[in-house]
């Protein structure tokens, strides 16, 4: 007779895992709550101080700490000395160990008692799982109530192989790990401000890419909850790893604006497009017409529901990829034929946004580490007029996406909007006027006319020739950080051309 | 009289911290190797079996795993119905717990033996360090043997406050987190290729930074293992968040050519000049020439030592940061006077990577990760001519240059190099014909000479307008991963303008 040792704290599935377990020869040794479920449901079990010989104990802080049970789950049943100490003590084997602990998450997120927290942390559980999983050659631990049905069918069909509890071992580490990890972040979350001595950042895999950034790298998405378990759903194609990459940035800076019905065209992770207009079909027009060039192969991300007459419109050129808050039926039917195009949701009727608090980036031999960076809505509404002339409302309103969009663009940046679509943009240079320059050049090229837009930079001017630039072109108005030690010199520059000028004195770099 | 429970793997400082101990009034009870040292040096120890009542059994697999210990540990000191049942079991109170864990990581590293690798699981410390914590409010946890001055100091100066203990709480859970985030993410890579379905992605906190990003943002350096730690020094100045993301980028092409004497200038992380010369006065002097607008407070990766002369020379403009194999003190006096400039060492006489085996990039929700990207030395020897023309020994050493800056360079990038030194890039650009422009247009503003030069492009062009404008340029020969459906036509191109165009067949998106 094998013995199955059940204490779970999610209860769910537990009584039919234990009806079948019993139907395969098991006999159940289980604890306090769970015995009591599977008496009531007519399931024979042992209590656990049988085995421990130790009543539990300190209000159920201690009751599986104890050499019978660790005993009989440690004892390799490959070495006869094992075996014969076993017997000698009177230690009996443990051949399964179902357990899953107690529910500090669930706490974390309804209380700030830490009493309560305290008492959360479970002690038992994931010493026995460890246990369990040290000792797979002879044990199955099983710590997931979605395996019930796997580890069933392996005790049944023979398939209960040194690899199948390899694989239950590996899972019983990574949810020790995750137990503790999230115990750790909370404790330095709660008392060092998120920045302990050791971080811990924490991914569960969503899907393997079918390569990295490059097809000679292996790649793969992580979640940190499910978010995109919940709220990503793929209709056509496959995400690439440069594609999950880019359809943050677009998501991002196409639901930086509320409800609004924004469009977002980005190509390697950076905007070409951007409009808010009344409807999506004209926001997309709006700002396809920034680049074109660059939105060939790109990334557009939809504020809202993809309809038929937005997908006819998107459909007349080579988009790589499309995803919205929702890409009706009939839309999806209108991409069908292209090959290559990809169609992805996230969320609902509007993108969704997870919005982590944190932010990373991966540098050689570790990690930077952050607070990540949001705009907040009063940082261009308390913006400070530098100049003469003040910004009319549309000037005013495109200033604020202009902004807005500079936060999500990679440094150095600079985007001019007029009449709330993009009108031109410069990213990723080393140079900010060279940024401006390009953005002016390329915005003549398309044939696009720059006259009265508002023009935004994440982070200072530290010259005066990007407004000198924007200037000739006919910019309007002009918001940017501020804090160059030749402020003068520009807010001067701006009052000659009669522009206007806003300090935010807030920069928003990013690298 | 208080007890102590002291059972190490790690046993520096273990004896004259439990001769502390007993001054300070407490009993030790200890276990097998840690018993022996201890009683060897004449401190009288309680052994283990005498506290359990049960003896050690399973060569060492269940010792501590026992309700005597854990009860111990465990109970509340501020509730009489836990003092009432502890002292009705006969369990005496454990006042502080002394455990480190078996060397998992030191076994991994030395061996793949994998009876020996799971025997290197420690099962009992975990479980005991893990109750002491949760009740940090009666029970010191000391894991680390840096600390034992720091407690031993607390208990003789009534420094033992809660919140001490609550210190030592946090780390004892970093502790076990770390190890099972270490436990779990070896098996992954020994069994999953890496890629398993949680991914621990840890960090050591190494210094916070002034701020984040941007000042609104807190921020903070975490390594893996010791590379900052050991490698990196700060000689003046303070590294920014920003800073220790662009010196990564720039070490990273600076030390990307072995020995040779290469130095790297950057600006946000991308390349705005590099060379390799015989001397690094020489290879600053003309990586310097590439974009001296953009080398304005940027950050300087020196493959090697900087002395008085390169000194003196660099001296010359506002850099924000030089970074260095070494900086001789005559160099650092050099530098003295000048406020801003920030002055780093990583490696020794060379700068030193830690070489990353894989990469991540955080999302919203999540992270991708995936295999670090690196060029094979033998990508650009084995590069197929497709060309007629075949490029002369410098073109071959010139493209070799510029493929691996391009790799290292943000997409969409081009690379020129003549003479070993790079005369024009562009990055970071939505559209790769944009990067090639905006190159050439610079290098013609800077006054530089791009005839003869080799280009390089991280991914395929997709048209030929970049080799037409390569060719008005006087470039000579061009390396490229291939790959384009209009391949025949850039051929062609290329065939036209006499030029050698190669395609290494391995792309290098970096975003």
């Amino acid at each position: 007779m094998k013995r199955a040792l059940v204490s779970v704290s999610d209860k769910s599935g537990v009584v039919d895992f234990c009806k079948s377990l019993v139907k395969n020869g098991f006999e159940i040794i289980s604890t306090g709550g769970t015995y009591k479920i599977l008496v009531e449901n007519g399931i024979k079990a042992i209590e656990i101080d049988e085995v421990t010989k130790f009543p539990e104990c300190f209000e159920g802080r201690v009751k599986t700490l104890n050499p019978f049970v660790h005993g009989g789950i440690l004892h390799r049943r490959d070495k006869q000395s094992h075996l014969d100490q076993a017997k000698e003590l009177g230690v009996e084997a443990i051949d399964l160990v179902c357990v899953n602990l107690y529910p500090f998450k669930a706490t974390i997120e309804k209380t700030d008692d830490f009493e309560e927290i305290i008492e959360n942390i479970d002690i038992g559980g994931p010493a026995m799982v460890r246990s369990a999983a040290k000792n797979f050659d002879g044990v199955m631990i099983v710590t997931d109530a979605d395996d019930y049905v796997k580890v069933i069918d392996a005790i049944e069909n023979e398939k209960n192989t040194l690899e199948f509890r390899r694989n239950l071992m590996i899972k019983a580490y990574e949810h020790t790990a995750a137990y503790d990890s999230m115990i750790a972040n909370y404790m330095n979350t709660r008392f060092n401000g998120g920045f302990g001595e050791k971080q811990f950042i924490v991914g569960n895999k969503v899907m393997d890419t079918r390569y990295g950034e490059n097809p000679h790298q292996k790649g793969a998405l992580y979640e940190f909850d499910k978010h995109y378990s919940d709220n990503f759903k793929t209709l056509k194609g496959e995400a690439s790893f440069n594609n999950l990459n880019d359809l943050s940035g677009a998501v991002k800076i196409a639901s930086a604006f509320g409800a609004e019905n924004a469009v977002c065209i980005t190509k390697h992770g950076n905007p070409c497009g951007f409009a808010i207009k009344d409807t999506l079909l004209e926001a997309y027009e709006e700002a396809l017409k920034c680049d074109p060039v660059s939105a060939f192969g790109g990334v557009v991300a939809v504020n809202g529901v993809v309809n038929k007459e937005l997908a006819l419109k998107m459909n007349e050129i080579f988009l790589e990829v499309i995803i919205a808050g929702r890409i009706t039926q009939e839309a999806q039917e209108v991409f069908a034929s292209k090959k290559r195009i990809k169609l992805f949701e996230m969320g609902s009727e509007k993108l969704l946004l997870a919005n982590d608090a944190k932010d990373f980036k991966h540098i050689d031999g570790g990690f930077v580490y952050q607070d990540a960076d949001k705009v907040n809505n009063d940082e261009v509404k308390n913006a400070k007029l530098m100049t003469t002339r003040d910004a009319t409302s549309q000037e005013k309103k495109d200033m604020e996406i202009a902004y807005k969009v500079a936060s999500l663009t990679k440094s150095n940046c600079v985007v001019y909007v007029k009449n709330s679509a993009m009108v031109a943009v410069g990213m990723g240079m080393t140079s900010r006027v060279d940024a401006s320059e390009c953005a002016l050049k390329k915005a003549k090229a398309m044939g696009l006319d720059v006259t009265g837009a508002a023009l935004a930079s994440e982070a200072f001017f530290p010259f005066r020739d990007s407004i000198d630039a924007a200037a000739a072109a006919g910019v309007k108005s002009v918001i940017e950080p501020g804090g160059s030690i030749r402020d003068e010199e520009i807010i001067e520059a701006a009052n000659e051309f009669g522009m206007s000028l806003y300090f935010s004195e807030v920069r928003h770099f990013l690298h």
